[in-house]
């Protein structure tokens, strides 16, 4: 414990340790006294400009630093945003895991998959209504909706007071599988006294509610309905149990097989089977493999790859390179998913292909989102009452239009924050203030790799990607620092190959000229002779084709 | 003239030269016996995975192969989709162009910008109403309404019948400048009888009528009436001259100063104000450099980049990187615009930047399409009651969409043509069917080089880009092919150069021992050596990171 700490021993830090800076990477550290705990550890996938990153997780530099006072992680429901990260930072923070049945069945088949995680951590499963004492606080679990089961807020309880943290959130009247949120919780807890809540922002521009879940059940009986005589395919997110129940509710009231095509999908399927948080009536599911002895008209396939990625099953399936599923006239495919910011193009590039093989193709309107919108978000906040105001995830816009909403219902500016990555917000009933910064932000993961590839080598990249390398070579005398061969030039990504043997010439005799002329002058030093070989180069590509490819000379002695 | 065109002399034939495949490069070519005129010559803007290209332009190896036929360019409008490819195009086509005033304008201004087209190239400005022999062809020129003043479609008659090629239009009974599209000639056209109608298709999926653009007086009466106490930023599209009409207006009835940043906006302004298609009050425009000297909440700051394009005024003012501007609380910036698919995620990163400076910002409602709605479309079948469909403009989903249209009113489904790039369509009042295919396309413009970059080019820097590159080289003797210097390794853009040291050296090693063990098995050949040395090196980046770098072997003989 350093002595900051010690100084404020009786305050609550709130620390986001992926933030705003890496959207969707959702972990936040709550600190009070020897006593830290972790609310979720997702990952984020890489922005177009992360060249080959595989994927992106948090820096948890703080957690290793302090390993001694983190009591473990606690964690609101298990989508990839929420708990991707767990597999890379468990190898250096075991802590121990709380989690509510669902999310920790899909969290114990990932840890499962990585290394022995599995035997290392300790992990256990949390009722709505219980809590678990983690040093100075304890934790409650308290039933929310979302798009997908077993969702939970958190009450955070410590000596500086209680925050709640929603998770991701909707209000459900009429959910699906379970109940409703617990909105009497929310609001007993208001009535005690909430120091801060942390709230879902995703929708906070959107007016109104967010329909329920289950007004999808019309939309798909109407769907059915009206598609009698093709085989129906639907593409929806891997991890949205309920939505995946409704479908095959769907296909059984209309004599349909269904088959669950997707890794991912089968896999949080399976999980979910065996936790009974789905229920599959007898002789529907069948293989993919066993789906084609059936009509098509009597079939229903579940597919992920509703957001366009370019390896899913949908997309393979469209672009013909799926093993098993071709697709043409007499499809009926429904997208039961919106675009997220960012995946438009790709999404409607599989809808024209969809459309050109001849597919019927519907996709608006067989959809609702999980997150709650400005009505829902006012209502917690209305139930809650919370002195502080920290809005959560979200882009920027979406965290300062819910701001914006706190302000609207009464809550002073000043009690609002809206943090950033590595923020620590030191706060009490007497106050609340941005007193530091913690290290955090992000690692990124290529193959093997953990955080190897950082700004450099993505510059190195991003300059190859857009223009290509030039490759020079000469040799010279170990003793005299004669030119013994060369200059050779090899490019790559820089211009066509059958055109460039005589541009490759023209650039060799530039080189040789500049080399020679300089050996006249006396230049042998290398570090001299590569900037003069990187200058003709650059100049000549420059001046030729107005392009600045990467330039790597090379002196080799012998 | 080929056989082919002798045998079908009395059929006309249209062929989109850009085409499905390369969304917003707009050029059809309408051929008559010994004519073929071209509609419009767009460019398009690469996509993600055409690394390090500037622009894309059509392949018009048809119209070379048929130049004694092409009997000149007719534009619809001066939008970069419509005519961005021809100071290309004109280089190697030179053929005269026709185009309404501000069109002709806009197409001249470029001409001027690259080399001395502007001498070479015949033009002429052809009034509403007006028709222009062409050959085989007669083209009329009606005017319609878009997000660009003198908008045209066009009506054009060969001997096999008469086409009408809407351009990008929308019904706007009350437009900024300029009269309401000329309904009534559609009417009369259709009367005597149309062979195909060739519609735009962008906003076919979007139920009701596109509003107006002038109810954005509205709009920015009410903006600029609340922020009278701030600057006042607006972003919008460089050519929509009505919508800057109308800022304008709004500064003025509020007594702002109105300066306008980007390039492009401020040269179309210029030409929109000598062609007379904005009128500007004296003492409202002041330059960039001057609005410094009015106070802030008496200017109002009109510039491009509202689509978060990263050279743009706008994102240069937000991520401070203007030279003159700079933003922050105490400004209100407004977003009229919508994002083009593809470009949300950048516009987002703009307004979280413009947010997190302080800024009020204003992104929703502020706009309208330039393009006609379901109801619009539906309205120009009716009067034009084509015998052939050929849905235009937009992505596969929205030819699609207008196809179905086109059935819903009746044209029966072997009527409707959805082409693509290069297909012939052969028609007269008998019929009417895809007979060939046109060499067509896009050529990639990288600098200076025009079609140099191609599969292979954008191959090798999309690997580059997503794992970088390893060089190797090794020095041989010429006689004994003996191992004289090296291995050496380098790396670009595969890891971390700090920690790669160790790295290299293991890779050294290992590539030292598989070249010696491959010498002493007396294998000396340059490319068996370079095999070994390349799959050497692949499988350690392999084994040790799961990365597939591009792997390049150089051996120099002295």
């Amino acid at each position: 414990m350093n002595n900051e700490t010690k100084n404020n021993a009786g305050k609550l830090k709130i620390i986001p340790l992926g933030g705003l800076e890496q959207i969707g990477m959702n972990i936040t550290a709550f600190e009070y006294g020897d006593s830290i705990i972790v609310v979720d550890c997702g990952l984020a996938f890489p922005e177009g400009d992360m060249l080959g990153i595989d994927l992106v997780i948090p820096d948890v530099t703080y957690l290793k630093d302090n390993i001694d006072r983190v009591k473990g992680f606690v964690i609101t429901h298990g989508h990839e945003d929420h708990i991707g990260g767990l597999p890379y930072v468990l190898r250096e923070v075991n802590v121990p895991i709380y989690a509510t049945k669902l999310t920790m069945g899909i969290i114990e088949k990932k840890l499962s998959e990585t290394e022995d995680l599995l035997k290392k951590i300790k992990r256990k499963v949390i009722k709505f209504g219980q809590s678990v004492n983690m040093g100075e606080f304890r934790v409650e679990f308290i039933r929310t909706n979302h798009s997908i089961v077993d969702a939970a807020a958190l009450a955070i309880f410590s000596p500086a007071g209680t925050v709640i943290h929603t998770g991701d959130f909707k209000v459900d009247y009429t959910p699906v599988y379970g109940d409703s949120i617990d909105l009497e919780r929310f609001a007993s807890l208001g009535k005690k006294g909430v120091l801060a809540l942390l709230c879902d922002s995703t929708n906070a521009e959107r007016p109104g509610f967010t329909p329920s879940e289950r007004t999808l059940e019309h939309t798909f009986d109407t769907i059915f309905g009206e598609h009698r005589n093709t085989r129906i395919i639907v593409a929806t997110f891997a991890s949205n149990v309920d939505r995946v129940q409704q479908i095959i509710n769907a296909a059984c009231k209309y004599g349909r097989k269904v088959a669950v095509e997707g890794r991912s999908m089968v896999s949080i399927i399976d999980i979910a089977t065996e936790l009974n948080r789905i229920s599959i009536p007898e002789n529907t599911l069948v293989s993919i493999d066993e789906i084609k002895n059936y009509p098509p008209e009597k079939t229903v396939l579940i597919t992920t790859g509703s957001q366009g990625e370019s390896m899913a099953a949908l997309s393979r399936i469209a672009f013909g390179t799926h093993k098993k599923i071709s697709v043409g006239a007499g499809d009926t495919v429904v997208f039961s998913s919106n675009p997220i910011p960012g995946n438009e193009k790709a999404v409607t590039k599989i809808i024209n292909e969809l459309l050109l093989k001849g597919a019927d193709v519907i996709f608006q309107d067989a959809h609702v989102s999980g997150h709650a919108c400005r009505e829902e978000i006012k209502l917690i906040y209305s139930l809650v009452q919370p002195k502080y105001s920290v809005p959560v995830h979200g882009e920027y816009k979406h965290l300062y239009a819910q701001a914006k909403l706190a302000g609207e219902l009464g809550i002073p500016k000043e009690n609002i924050f809206i943090l950033r990555s590595g923020d620590i917000l030191e706060l009490d009933e007497n106050g609340a203030e941005i007193t530091g910064k913690a290290p955090a932000g992000a690692l990124y993961v290529d193959g093997l790799g953990v955080g190897d590839v950082g700004t450099s080598v993505l510059k190195d990249r991003q300059r190859l990607a857009v223009d290509g390398i030039v490759i020079s070579t000469i040799v010279v005398d170990e003793y005299s620092g004669s030119l013994l061969s060369g200059p050779n030039v090899i490019t790559r990504g820089v211009i066509y190959v059958k055109e460039s043997e005589e541009v490759i010439a023209e650039a060799r005799n530039m080189l040789t000229e500049a080399v020679t002329a300089a050996y006249d002058k006396g230049i042998s030093d290398w570090g001299r002779l590569k900037n003069i070989m990187s200058s003709t180069l650059s100049d000549f590509f420059w001046k030729k084709y107005k392009r600045r490819p990467m330039i790597l000379p090379i002196i080799m002695d012998v």
